[in-house]
């Protein structure tokens, strides 16, 4: 065998020594990480897809497999838990590849001392989650590491979901032209998480927005709608995710400022805090890349489902500028925007 | 919905308030955990079938699913690291349900201030086990969390594999009369990894068995051997994996001592150390079931591979006494073979 240790780190360790936070913050330097590590080493046609789930075939059958650990702080936030994040997570990012999600593995890792009560609070908080997400854990994995090796529960969970349609969704799908669906308002996960870690209280309680997006996405696969490509908004929020399809469709997003929603209490909180809500995380929003003739019917379909009511056109497909991600401002100026290095805080999700 | 926090913990909070290392030993408090929180929670057939690998029919393809995280510390140890003991582990789980491994997930949970370097070796031991085991990684996912919250790198990975084959393997199949095959010595996995963790230096260097075990299994099938029931020895060593599939079974299952491989060099270091080798951890070693009327020829293949080449037949099913393991010692002594709490020592995969 070729020695496996003698290639050069492709991360200029110079520069980077060490794993920084941001490293897994969903910006740049995540980017970068996978771009350049991880991508070239594994390979293979379906992690160069760029989804969020791979995309197989097995015997026949069209599957999406996909996986994503749940290290978020505190356990337990208005409007959810790590437990449901983590059935709903996994579960988003079948439907994001357009699968219809069937089954979950769940990997627990505790730390030495987590109260078992805690444990079994999650455990069911697990259960009620993929009972509403209509999947079926069917395996499992549980390690323990020794106080002050761990924090509590990380769980990780992997999915697979069947593809019962011939539609490819996927970056390389979008056009000039597509309309770009928001299908929410934006940034309550990722106030709510930081209103619990820093103590903060705001006059209307923010509820994170973590849920499950089968219903809506299926039911537009399921009337046909040309959707293009799909992505659901987590770590560094709406403006990475759709910075990513830009960059991997080899387009420019227009986006207007003022159609995208943003609860007041949110709002608020981003002024105070110093945070920009197009960067702030959510686990129950997403975003749709559709034909512009099916764009009103797509609209219309999403607002019948109680979790997409709020949903709305925000921006455009163009040509130009390629791989950039273009921002008029409710006050007239257009900008460009650009992914931040990092999470603008760590362990969201 | 129903309040899912209204169900009264399973697990006795008196006795065990916290979560303890040993829950995640392989032994009786992990199992305690499964049997009473896990299982009932989550229900569902797959569960159920009380195997290394969920089995699971979609669109007509019949799939083996199943996921392992990986804590072991520390990284890299003789033999192997946490990168290639993340592919095996899961490769091997699939290979256990009768199935060829296809596809694996991974998902990392770094340390912050992990050198950059050690990750890189990881992920490249990765790549080369991945090969070796004829695996392609296809999806991905990178958490990193603060420096004390976490040990240089967690993995976890998830496996889909395709069962090619027409043969139940299960527990539920084992019969009376069958005869159990080891496919080699046992012990070297966790002799390498205390070696390592107390600084202890032996006359012989004490390997890690770490491996694929894709090969010698899938030909066991392939020859059509009468395969009644697969399980590798990890955690809790051939003692716990053989008593999981008597209690699961309903039989007995006699074991010779005297036929039971242990190296020179591992039965020293179990003799210094205070450790039964029988309870010591493996990660590339598996116990067979097969009707007696095959058991020959199975061994003649196993034997043909490399990493099986030391297969031997160690004991026989029988009717009675139901859910126990015996063993007859060399002296000629016969005992009953209880699982342990937990694992000897912990963070041994």
């Amino acid at each position: 065998m070729q020695d496996v240790f003698a290639l050069q780190c492709p991360i200029p360790v110079q520069e980077y020594p060490h794993v920084l936070l941001a490293h897994g913050g969903g910006g740049r330097l995540m980017h970068q990480l996978i771009e350049k590590m991880f991508l070239p080493t594994f390979g293979g046609e379906a992690l160069h897809q760029r989804h969020d789930a791979a995309q197989l075939t097995v015997q026949g059958a069209r599957l999406a497999f996909t996986t994503d650990s749940f290290v978020v702080n505190p356990l337990f936030f208005p409007g959810g838990d790590i437990g449901s994040l983590a059935v709903y997570g996994t579960v988003n990012d079948l439907v994001m590849a357009g699968a219809r999600p069937l089954y979950l593995s769940v990997g627990f890792i505790l730390e030495e001392g987590l109260p078992m009560e805690t444990l079994w609070r999650i455990v069911q908080s697990m259960r009620a989650a993929a009972d509403r997400a209509g999947v079926q854990v069917v395996t499992g994995d549980t390690k323990v590491v020794e106080r002050g090796k761990g924090d509590g529960v990380f769980i990780n969970t992997s999915g697979i979901g069947v593809v019962e349609h011939h539609r490819v969704i996927a970056p390389g799908q979008v056009r000039p032209g597509d309309v770009v669906l928001l299908s929410g308002d934006i940034g309550r996960h990722g106030i709510a998480i930081m209103a619990v870690r820093e103590g903060l209280a705001f006059e209307t309680a923010i509820e994170s927005d973590s849920a499950p997006l089968v219903e809506p996405v299926l039911a537009l696969l399921e009337a046909g709608v040309k959707v293009h490509c799909l992505r659901d908004l987590t770590r560094g929020g709406l403006a990475s995710a759709v910075i990513e399809v830009a960059e991997a469709a080899g387009v420019n997003v227009h986006l207007d400022e003022a159609r995208i929603p943003v609860s007041e209490a949110v709002r608020g909180a981003c002024e105070i805090l110093g945070l920009d809500p197009l960067y702030v995380a959510n686990e129950g929003r997403f975003v749709a890349f559709v034909a512009e003739e099916d764009a009103d019917r797509a609209l219309d379909i999403l607002r019948r489902h109680p979790l997409t009511e709020g949903a709305v056109a925000i921006g455009r497909v163009r040509e130009e500028p390629r791989g950039m991600v273009t921002l008029t401002s409710a006050i007239g100026a257009t900008r460009i925007l650009d992914m931040l290095s990092g999470e603008q805080l760590p362990r969201i999700c």
